[in-house]
């Protein structure tokens, strides 16, 4: 066991703390972590609130974590001592059903570990990355590459994870509209990723406020839902709509606004029931889907596609992708020294 | 215009009286047909009894209509006099949008023209196949093969290519497990199709009562949705799930007995409003999708796939393909003799 730093909320509410808690010493296939970024995420809020049921205590949030390998378990192949690495919302899972096989292990059928707020398989509860060190898994750790900044790595773990996994299973690329409901902290990254990805983006945001920002991370049009003539002049007019709100929508307005056949993929989870009119689906064949974070190998290919985009940018002249640290909570683990 | 015999419901929740209708004239693109069959369809009572809202009266039902060719006008190149064919839910589209020429004249952007309770292109009413005739254009309807008997045939035109389109969209056939919600008249012609793609079929119906009549219609398994045990049984088990329930589910409750990735397709429509918890999406990455019947070429594979299907069944010394007459509700067209 190691003593590090770490930042932790002590019971349901109240505000994190600097304390220290402890970390496993690295085993067989382990690695530790040196953690130089934690991304802050929607998520760390709404456990540290028990929005969605109760939570265990003490809690240290941060499942977007960014840094470098300090040491290896004597198994470990897949990396060495000063490799730059990212871990997100998981850290094991039982390896044996279809769905861990086929590197969805966020739907292990015996339950994916969380990086926090979870119980190891070990029978102890997880701590995530508001640390300074953490010790992990070599198989539920992924590479950073070369090209990519720590601290724009960091916001992909989760936020870019569960906005490209939707996007690419439902085909956004060159030809598709795609939509993305609200430009927080999954909503910014949507838009960057879908842009990237080559389609057609628009926003749709409560209000005008962040439009010249929605603009600058690659979106071709910006809506205010708070204007009822939004519905109408976009009716029907998007393959893909990402819907990343954390607040309850009117599904049946957003659903008009989809081609037919046309998907609605919910990445945001409202805290209160989702309610609709059949016809809303059935006109239109429509779709309505659920997308939670993604496995491993997609998460790798993410990093890698992110990795190859910024130096597509770098050598085009176009500044490189630093503008998640603007709207994404990108925190610099630096609470006391650590082991 | 011609003078026909019909039933018609002259009043919302009227009972239905014998009476006659006009039919238009055959113009260049149109056929006659001397309707033998027309199915009875639950779309028949909610919309006499208005339960999705205003209807045209009078009312004339009747869109599973089966019968022959007996005048074409001068432009027709499809079909002859004495030709076998078919008129599904709807009889006319505006032939210009997207849908419309990718073969889903269902969801014409402008509306397409129902084969009753609606409004045609010239700004007539139509009227259904409760009627010793029909006027239809030729691209509106289907040929029914030979080996497909009128009867057998006239429920495939909405209960069959309401089930059949989201069966074959959503993958069912060999290896994977299907459940239909409900036996009723969507259901059973349900479990008929999903059976004949080689699917596992299960039936999820309230009770046991027609447990037999379900099994021999293909089903493998059958469950009653009444006990409780039921939803543990199953749970996550379904690659996807095709519900005809017209009463209101706990969509949270069927959603869970979905595999990861699974498909909950609904094609009964409820009269009330659908709630279910974001969660249930989420998890799983599961889908939620509407099926509105299916356009014409859709339409007419399926009488294509029932033809060779019955055909098999009849060269392996299967009884011909006639129980949907016991249990949707295949009608005479015999009230008078028209003109």
């Amino acid at each position: 066991m190691t003593t590090v730093a770490a930042y932790a909320a002590p019971a349901p509410k109240a505000p994190l703390e600097c304390t220290t808690i402890e970390r496993r010493a690295v085993r067989e296939f382990d690695v530790l972590i040196d953690i130089k970024f934690a991304g802050i995420c929607h998520t760390d809020l709404h456990l540290v609130r028990e929005g969605w049921g109760e939570a265990i205590f003490p809690l240290v949030p941060g499942h977007e974590i960014a840094g470098v390998v300090s040491e290896v378990g004597p198994g470990v192949t897949k990396y060495q001592v000063g490799d730059r690495v990212g871990v997100g919302c998981i850290v094991d899972s039982y390896r044996e059903c279809d769905n861990c096989k086929a590197g969805q292990e966020q739907h292990c059928v015996r339950g994916a570990v969380q990086t926090y707020n979870g119980i190891g398989r070990d029978g102890e509860p997880t701590y995530g990355g508001y640390a300074t060190h953490v010790v992990v898994d070599e198989n539920f750790v992924v590479r950073i590459p070369d090209g990519l900044p720590l601290d724009a790595a960091a916001p992909m773990l989760c936020a870019g994870i569960t906005t490209y996994a939707p996007l690419k299973q439902w085909g956004a690329g060159p030809g598709k509209k795609v939509a993305v409901v609200g430009l927080g902290g999954l909503g910014h990254v949507g838009v960057k990723i879908a842009h990237a990805l080559g389609a057609e983006v628009a926003v749709l945001s409560q209000s005008l406020r962040k439009k010249d920002d929605g603009l600058k991370l690659g979106a071709d049009h910006y809506y205010a839902t708070s204007d009822p003539k939004t519905f109408e002049e976009v009716a029907g007019s998007f393959d893909l709509i990402v819907s990343t709100a954390s607040a309850p929508l009117d599904l049946s307005a957003y659903l008009s606004l989809l081609k037919t056949g046309g998907a609605l993929v919910n990445v945001g989870v409202p805290e209160e029931p989702i309610t609709f009119h059949p016809f809303a689906l059935i006109g239109g064949n429509k779709i309505l889907a659920g997308s939670m974070i993604g496995g491993i190998p997609k998460t790798q290919e993410l990093l890698d596609f992110c990795a190859e985009h910024a130096s597509a940018r770098r050598s085009s002249g176009s500044p490189p992708p630093r503008s998640t640290r603007r709207t994404s909570g990108c925190w610099r683990a630096m609470c006391g020294t650590g082991s």
